[in-house]
């Protein structure tokens, strides 16, 4: 009855349903406060107090009509045209509203581009370990997804591996820094790096590749950390943004599209992305959203409690013996597994009522991501539970 | 650069883009209170009162965790059991909250549900004139488009014409009642003919079609007009429903999707309309408006005043001459083009600044879509150019 598609993507699907199912079967039978649920990227912190006033000012004081209305489906010129002036005060760039597509997340972002680019059989390269979704959002539009394999030692993407990845199809590479799931920030050395290997490509085949940087998670960087703004380092970049963990407002959906004046084809490429957003469904981001985010554009989540968060997740499983990339950026802590396989290791994690998500379901076997986006008491209180499960590895602790 | 598709959508975009930018044109040049602007379906009159209500209260009262965070990609349990509760009271149906996904808007549903069902050339039937969109959405999972000429006495579908397009491959069947652009409600008749036509196909071809209402126009019916809830009348429906229209809030994004227990395949459509809305990028409709929606399920937009525009205007357009169909429900009228082109009769009638939108753009050649859901003071300016234009067609107007 429904297609053949979705009926394999329905079979793909039950395992990470099942975690969901068994957290909640968990938390009612211990108790919420007895599960360590470290597998969803839903932040714990509230969105700023600026948001909730934007947002009742708005519907104390603008016309019902014009709020609620329909606009262009590339969004309200004057949003557009105030994320383009707060991008160009931060990065030194000279964007204006007609680069900005205002799209209800980064997520319908990727798709959008993804759908105005490729024709089927078209290739897009993601480096491993990634976000799954790339896969189905390539598979939507009949793409072809190549996988890059890691560099473990710093989950910095490898240049010679992606110039290896690169065929005349190659359309697409995508990259997400701070990373989902390794909390790695890509640094400047490697953007160009990968900067240079992509223009190389692209004059030996004559082709034009497109960098699609995807980051949600961008002002989530600990420590000073600066993260490139790509644009800047290489010509046909697009950007995918989201206020979702910026703004904790994952459930509001909206974000936009940044499309450089200097990406080739770019009237095309715009106006594609803007049928493609139209055409999907989208028609537009909420309205309500658009105008509440446009007066918060200097507002930003309290990092500090997740960098509190890393550090405390980070010494406590050091101590319990886990080996841990040291987080960057984002709220992942990338662990690796005492066992080779990651999905046993997990399924080992319940019985202590640890809720984590095996490495395997971002092609990253022999990991295990463990979200801190949770309150520090979770953290606090899970410590016993990580101690009982490193015993269990025969891991060897520190007092 | 871009995919062919792409390229072939921005070059049929054109026509409607273009008509856009000359309403901007003109409004710029004669004042925008002497264009007549009848091509837009967007709502001139506010959301009820409580949807700013409601909305701040939500704001001021729960926890921003939970307003502005994930929930399930099938949105809030509780607001999918009021829906469901809802229609429940008004159709005496028997839903619940796992009949019901919340979208953003109806075209989403229409997309997910299409996603779900078709395999690459399978066949999906529309009644002309049509949403131009609805074959926008049918070639984005790859299927066919057949098109079922129009009964112009009354265009109500045809239950004789729906049999004949009936194939082996025929998936879903499309209807849009109240409908856009013929402002006709589908009789009760009617549906229950069109019901008798698929039994008897899917019967004969061992086949599950599907009937896919789309229904933002629920509402807005007039004179006390019935709009039969189609589930009742056959098995394999699948309602999309938007709040656009009926609470006036088409920038906001809000809808749900009703899928029937009984529907063939029951657990795998349902699942998989959830995950083709995930991989699809929308991740969940926007948090605020479902909860908001979900207090305001027993209020409902004025139709009087669409009601009195609806009167206004046909008598204005018959008292010159013009034919058009009296619409029974929606913001939309019909009227018969005096000549067979009616691009150049739409094109005629900017010269006395109105905009109406051609009928070809519905695959509904030789009529006219005049949107009504503007102020009455726009109707009643309007007259003296509608007059004109009759004059120079040639039709005969009564004093």
């Amino acid at each position: 009855m429904v297609s053949e598609r979705i009926k394999k993507l329905a079979m793909n699907n039950s395992a990470i349903r099942a975690m969901f199912e068994e957290g909640r079967v968990m938390a009612e039978k211990y108790g919420r406060e007895n599960v360590y649920d470290f597998s969803l990227g839903n932040p714990n912190y509230p969105a700023p107090e600026a948001v909730k006033q934007a947002m009742i000012d708005l519907l104390n004081e603008e016309d019902p009509v014009y709020l609620h209305g329909y606009m262009s489906n590339a969004g309200f010129e004057s949003v557009r045209a105030a994320v383009a002036g707060s991008l160009n005060d931060r990065f030194g760039t000279a964007f204006t509203e007609n680069n900005i597509i205002m799209v209800s997340g980064a997520s319908p972002g990727l798709n959008i581009v993804l759908k105005t680019l490729l024709d089927p059989g078209d290739e897009v390269i993601v480096f491993a370990p990634y976000f799954v979704e790339y896969g189905n959002y390539t598979a939507n539009y009949d793409g072809k997804l190549v996988v890059v394999q890691p560099t473990t030692a710093d989950f910095q993407p490898s240049p010679e591996a992606l110039e290896a990845a690169i065929t005349p199809r190659t359309k697409v590479v995508i990259v997400n820094s701070p990373n989902n799931p390794t909390g790695v920030i890509y640094s400047e050395e490697t953007i160009k790096n990968l900067a240079a290997v992509l223009e190389k490509k692209q004059a030996e085949y004559g082709t034009s590749i497109f960098l699609l940087s995807d980051e949600p998670y961008r002002e989530l960087a600990y420590d000073g950390a600066v993260v490139p703004f790509i644009t800047k380092y290489y010509r046909n970049t697009v950007v995918c943004y989201s206020w979702s963990k910026s703004l904790s407002l994952p459930g509001e959906r909206i974000g936009y599209v940044v499309i450089p004046s200097e990406v080739d084809d770019f009237e095309l490429v715009f106006s594609g992305a803007v049928i493609s957003f139209r055409v999907l469904g989208y028609i537009n981001a909420p309205s309500l959203q658009q105008l509440a985010v446009a007066r918060c554009l200097n507002e930003s989540t309290d990092v500090s409690a997740y960098d509190a968060n890393r550090r405390l997740l980070y010494d406590g499983l050091t101590k319990c013996g886990f080996e841990c990339v040291f987080p960057q950026g984002a709220f992942y802590m990338w662990g690796k597994s005492p066992i080779a396989d990651d999905k046993a290791f997990s399924a080992a994690a319940k019985k202590y009522r640890l809720l984590l998500v095996p490495g395997s379901s971002f092609a990253g076997p022999g990991y295990v991501r463990i979200a801190y986006c949770v309150s520090s008491e979770t953290i606090r209180n899970s410590m016993p539970s990580f101690r009982q499960l490193a015993e269990e590895f025969g891991l060897k602790g520190v007092e």
